[in-house]
């Protein structure tokens, strides 16, 4: 319940509840049919909501599925920390096989590509993706990145941006140009060439 | 004129600029109006022919496109080599800055995200892209690389297809996702970073 809102307990619950069903529906959907074929319309139809109340809190079909993805990250109990064994170059590619397995699964790529296209024509969408999603996210990485620094596994000057982007952008740009095969091999390839570099060592 | 089509030469010759102006029109109004405003009748309308023109040689407004995208790439004298000045990294860093000014140029910015959306929503659209002008662009860039291994620049055993990815994946995904600054100064920083890793040397 909103403080201050007068809004009873009860009616917070179910305002819950329907949140909750229009977003997994939208989220659901956007997997089913894409995201050209999403419409509030079917949005109310699968989450059993009038389209007015999907109207009441969200502008467009963008808007409820970036929240779609606001709550799962919410869901997997906000932003877990990256894995730190100890050994950096094991724990990247942990995290890019792990990334791999999930573009690679049809419930997510579909709503990933269908968000990440909103982005590339939305400027507005992206400065909110970025804020909300994507820094967060990248904060994570950076952590990971710096206990490496601590124990000399990385230097202490290394321009972390640009290692976040060295290591996840060709992972995220083979998957949304599908420009060859997204498999766990790749991403331990990666992972090795931005650890030691293309030259020889 | 196509052999054995039976057109005359003059049709063949109008046919030939038709077609042109179409081409043109759709790049055009694809930067002008977005991918999402762009339509077969507004082509037609700017190109100066009937819809029933562009209806007859392409399927859709991402056909027509992608082929404005090949047009560009035969009259910029096919694929030209990349630089070969001997030094991999300055070589790298001028092609990588050329890309960073032409993805900054609002004329290509926008028909360039219309075409990759389409190609994330479209795998058999990526599947001619990939075939028609990521393959041969991939190909001459490997044919650079090549050249560095000759010379001793880069190691015989390198696998060209990460290094390609590792090289120029983070510029497309940054561009893409609008996920920081895309300047020269970041260009130089990801072929740095690229040619000689994150870890200290």
């Amino acid at each position: 319940m909103k403080p201050g809102t007068g809004e009873s307990p009860n009616a917070a619950r179910r305002s819950d509840t329907s949140r909750r069903a229009i977003l997994r529906a939208a989220f659901d959907l956007a997997g089913e049919v894409g995201y050209g074929r999403l419409s509030i319309e079917g949005i109310a139809a699968r989450a059993g909501v009038g389209k007015q109340t999907i109207y009441r809190w969200w502008p467009s079909k963008g808007a409820v599925l970036f929240d779609a993805f606001l709550l799962l990250a919410e869901d997997s109990g906000g932003s877990p920390a990256l894995p730190d064994s100890g050994d950096l170059e094991a724990d990247l590619v942990a995290v890019l096989r792990a990334t791999v397995d999930e573009l690679n699964d049809p419930r997510y790529d579909a709503p990933m590509r269908a968000l990440n296209t909103e982005i590339t024509h939305d400027p507005e969408l992206a400065r909110l993706y970025s804020e909300r999603l994507d820094e967060p996210m990248r904060a994570l990485k950076k952590d990971r990145l710096r206990s490496a620094q601590r124990i000399g596994e990385l230097p202490a000057d290394l321009d972390l941006d640009v290692a976040v982007d060295l290591i996840w952008g060709p992972l995220m740009n083979r998957w949304m140009l599908r420009s060859g095969g997204l498999t766990g091999d790749f991403a331990e390839r990666i992972v090795a060439a931005a650890l030691d570099g293309l030259r020889r060592r």
